[in-house]
């Protein structure tokens, strides 16, 4: 039992109103009144501020858009109504983080019309959270002007501002982040830098004040518009800038039309941070898709290290990896160690040549002559596998979209119902098929893109497949709506252990649990037991590789190794047969962003809690109350955890593994080595 | 159970030796082999350093002594020897923060002579646990120069140093402080700087370093020794800076002898750094009084808060407070509602005249005449009441301690079985009459002033008194052999709410707490409800003044406030009346060092929990898990909070009492307001 509801009702029948202060026009406070938004109009000027138990966290903030053609909008604004509500319910995740998540808010909304010419009108929507707000445009139909461009909008510029409170006399805000706007993808290491230090970031973008204030700034339901990146215009000012149309403005809409929500997630502890993540989720649109049940969480294998280390290609030739008979025994190994999937990547014509961002060779359905896909479907079949299949576009994503409900046809009837897809293209942009044949160029993150992805993941659940995107747009909870949208990449993979220049280092994963991981699943692949990638070693301890598994959410996850790999790691493999890749509850039982964090999961369709554990370059001693387990219930704690001289550089394969039997009331300690981690199954015993 | 011996076990059994280092001539790792410290000789010059999880913690740093005749002792030596030994036990406090203390370290003594004359030695002993380190000097008997002065050290300075590690392109760590050898005592705000702004800072001093390592330095045992103050003298290197004797040495002793424990506990969170004291406990000698058992915990009511409020006066005249009548007003209360003692200040002559640091009016063995102790005493007696005894000094020490022993054996047959005393004089120093009859000044922490409490305190203990010393030396944790030296002040207390300039902040509480509480019980004098000093409000909400009593540890706990105050919150004040003094177990569940804390602690004597959680004067929203509550029983929370408009400033009154059935696998919400804070009884069900 969670207590919050039977206490926090108290709040709401107690309290008392603050005064609204003078240029507020409308207020809403968050349910427990810990955050309360205010609007302000000055001189016609709408603003929007965040307050959290009294105190300003975002300052004054602009609102509005620079429209082509008819110029900006953002002054000479009346409040032309408000209203509110009040939201408890609790909702089903077909599969998650958690299996239930309460939707708890209260929302305002307030209409603001302009008072010259052209009279344009517009809804703000402000949904205030205990943990975070979400706000978001709803332009009428009435929003355009007079006459033949009535019925569309060309958006130049989204004006929208987030300004960062600072205290005088405060050290600025500690900033996590990966740049917007140079690159194509999200493929970078974490900085660490004063907000000050912020050129342009990507969202999520997380930030911890000097008072150890935890915010994260992202957008939920990303639809038909284009990606917002934030760019600081001065202090802690930040500004929305959207990424751009190949035609040059950022978004083109009919009216009437509603952009996707702004969120901001404020809490008192990175821990509390990554749970107010259901904010994201509570922000989208239920489920379009009806029953996905089909979709089933899993873990998979896969011919995908190799082609890494380089010991096989995609290519066709002597090395060539998706042959019948490497894949046989993929198949085989899944089979015997309880894996749902077998990934094949290279499966299908196209690697040939020069393929980067230039995939207009690529064939999506027929395989390569030395790879029997009809018979190894079947083979898996008999084994209780399924194919995993692999798109890769090299960013020819309308050649792509040309093909697809043809592919995916070919893939359920094989009994594939998962595809895997990439956008590897680097600098150049998604191809966009133009109506004359011509092609441009389109950002990742660009309104077309956004389309693009919802395009191939409907045509997919025609035929009852999940879709798994790597190099992809960034995730903003569309899962909930599309559910068979089941993970994707979205920044830096083990991949990057194997050839990336730097490695991915220690503190990667306790980065992108409180930065990339606020937005969703992420297939990042981990489980290399070897260690070692083309020439460089992978930058963790053992026991850190299986924490993984607990710590980076993906319903879909691969136990990435080669399989003679695994033969060498027996005791350490058993916990990454174990684990499953869904869960009923979960716990962030402690953290620091780059730090390190402590995780506690419960299956999804059983009792077994699970724990996982990760630190940076530094060790780490911590105590965990395990107050998650069922009181009075005994549990065998199957402990991976890291030797006793264990680090990361000098000793990573320092492992041990022992059993303890435990219970709710225990505390156990976590002794993490440097660059380590800890994995924990607690095996419920019978009741 | 804590799981920590079970697993921590397997560590000792399958610990790799990591190779020693060029230069080491000596180390040694804690039991579970999280830390090690390395002494090195280069040539000849002796130092330390200190590795956590291989990564270091504290650079090499410096050791030896300036000595008054006979020049630096820190150069041309060689070990002569070295042993180690493993401790893992377990003692009883008779009364404390938690009644059993576990003491698991390694020691390590290696033994130093110098190659040249005058060839002394002396062995360095580090006691070495997973969350700390202690270390000490032990001068042999031949420690000293032959002939005249072989017997006697005379130290100048000691050369000990901290050079606290800091990784290149991190910001420096974060240093929480009070100014040391600018004033007489320790009544500052805390300041939080980075390291690098500190100049020369009392212990313990804390530190945060940018990978969020916590780090508190202080020292343990100061007996017949001078304080040690930290001088930072490059980057992050700390000097020790002993407090000066009167003559202008530091440090006079007969050889042998040792120095006290310089302590540097370390942890990963602020949590474990609080809990990490026990270190410092552990660093002192055994009870040498033998059973104090007469000692009781309790709290007390007194004519005190009056005196700040400048409404009654300590001196005699019309508005003297220490008179019969109001104190038997004060015994009634204090029997009406349980409170075991009644302070009176200003009793005794000596109030009249400017007693500040000339307290030679004072006189301990009688009352002023409107004082009827005798009467008073047999009046409280009837009613399970004693009175507190109160010896103000005004600094006059040695005025004092020719009195002492028959003020003692008055108090001892008139009931009064604790005194507090009281060491006012600003910039003056302590009093030491010598033996011509002249008058020195001395530092409230030099040498004379260590060995002056400690005269007090057995003597109070020959009469079974306890001591609390206001205006005192510091906390060393000697209260585990001086059971009778129960509390103390040592910082800023209440009354600076009363008239301080500034007052006490918001966030002054969550910093004495990773502070100045690293130490040892404070008598902070809490529970002014009445929110209101002497035409300034005290910076804090109603439930947070409640909480302070779990917060804020003291086995002599005041209930600070006038009684007609109380009389006006009967709701908050029935807390105060129920939460006890002392306490079985403490858990600090979370907390940052300066921004907050929550702390759960069980009852000494029964099985109720009590929580306190306060805040800075930012609002925060926590999820507590109650896993400390025992597994499988019922608990009554009688919860006692922040209103939801609350705020420490503008409506500091604004506060909710409630009930709520709970057990151990609840997740209890803390909303505390800005400056605000929650004060929970856990009223255990009959199993």
């Amino acid at each position: 039992m969670r207590l919050r509801s039977s206490l926090l009702l108290t709040f709401a029948l107690c309290a008392a109103v603050p005064a609204v202060r003078a240029g507020t026009v409308a207020s809403i406070d968050s349910p427990g009144k810990v955050l309360r938004v205010e609007l302000d109009l000055h001189e016609g000027r709408l603003g929007y501020r965040v307050r959290r138990f009294g105190e300003p966290v975002i300052d004054t903030s602009a609102l509005g858009f620079m429209l082509r053609g008819s110029g900006k909008l953002e002054r000479n604004l009346a409040l032309a109504g408000q209203d509110t509500r009040s939201v408890d319910a609790t909702w089903e995740q077909p599969w998650g983080e958690r299996r239930f998540v309460r939707d708890r808010h209260n929302e305002l909304r307030a209409t603001f019309t302009e008072t010259i010419a052209p009279g344009r009108s517009f809804d703000m929507v402000f949904r205030v959270f205990d943990d975070g707000i979400g706000f978001r445009y709803e332009i009428h139909a009435s929003g355009g002007e007079a006459g033949a461009s009535a019925a569309e909008w060309v958006i130049d510029d989204e004006l929208t501002e987030f300004a960062v409170h600072q205290p005088a006399d405060t050290a600025p805000p500690t900033a996590w982040w990966i740049p917007a706007g140079e690159w194509n993808r999200y493929e970078y290491l974490y900085q660490r830098t004063p907000l000050v230090e912020v050129t342009m970031a990507h969202t999520p973008l997380t930030l911890r004040t000097a008072d150890g204030l935890h915010l994260a700034f992202h957008e939920a339901a990303l639809v038909d518009y284009s990606g917002m990146w934030l760019r600081r215009v001065e202090g802690g000012r930040l500004r929305a800038q959207l990424a751009p149309a190949s035609e040059g403005w950022k978004v083109k809409r009919r009216l009437p039309f509603h952009t996707p929500w702004r969120t901001v997630q404020i809490a008192d502890t990175a821990a509390a941070l990554y749970e107010s993540s259901d904010l994201v989720l509570n922000l989208n649109e239920p489920n379009r898709l009806g029953d996905t049940g089909w979709f089933e969480p899993a873990k998979y294998v896969g011919i995908w290290w190799s082609l890494h280390l380089e010991t096989e290609t995609w290519a066709s030739g002597p090395k060539h990896g998706a042959t019948t008979a490497n894949a046989k025994r993929y198949i085989d190994f899944a089979a015997a160690n309880g894996f749902r999937g077998v990934l094949v990547e290279g499966w299908n014509p196209g690697w040939d040549g020069q393929w980067f961002g230039n995939g207009y060779d690529f064939d999506f359905t027929r395989a390569t002559p030395d790879f029997d896909i009809q018979a190894l479907s079947a083979y898996a079949g008999e084994r209780g596998v399924h194919l995993v299949g692999h798109h890769e576009t090299g960013c020819a994503a309308s050649h792509y979209e040309a093909q697809m409900a043809e592919a995916f046809a070919m893939n359920a009837r094989l009994g594939i119902d998962a595809v895997k897809t990439g956008y590897v293209c680097d600098a150049g942009g998604m191809e966009r098929r133009l109506a004359d044949g011509s092609i441009a160029r389109e950002w990742h993150d660009g309104q077309w893109s956004s389309n693009h992805h919802l395009r191939v993941v409907e045509a997919a659940a025609r035929q009852r497949i999940a879709i798994n995107t790597h190099e992809p747009i960034k995730d903003t909870g569309l899962r909930r709506t599309w559910p068979n949208w089941v993970t994707r990449e979205g920044a830096r993979g083990m991949e990057y252990g194997a050839w990336g220049q730097p490695p991915n280092p220690p503190e990667h994963e306790a980065n992108l649990f409180f930065t990339r991981m606020l937005s969703g699943p992420m297939d990042y692949t981990p489980g290399i037991l070897s260690l070692q990638g083309r020439g460089q070693p992978i930058e963790t301890t053992l026991a850190k590789q299986l924490a993984l598994y607990v710590v980076l959410y993906s319903p879909l996850q691969m136990a990435a190794d080669l399989p003679g790999h695994y033969a060498q790691h027996m005791d350490a493999f058993q916990f990454i047969r174990d684990v499953p890749a869904d869960w009923a509850e979960t716990r962030v039982l402690a953290g620091e962003v780059g730090d390190f964090v402590v995780v506690a999961r419960r299956d999804r369709t059983g009792d077994d809690w699970y724990l996982g554990a990760v630190t940076d370059e530094h060790g780490r001693l911590l105590e965990v109350p395990l107050s998650f387990l069922e009181p009075g219930r005994r549990y065998l704690a199957q402990v991976y955890r890291d030797g006793t001289d264990a680090h990361w550089r000098d000793a990573p394969f320092s492992f041990q593994r022992e059993s303890v039997e435990v219970g709710s009331a225990d505390i156990l300690p976590l002794r993490l080595a440097a660059g380590g981690g800890q994995a924990i199954r607690f095996v419920a015993r019978e009741p």
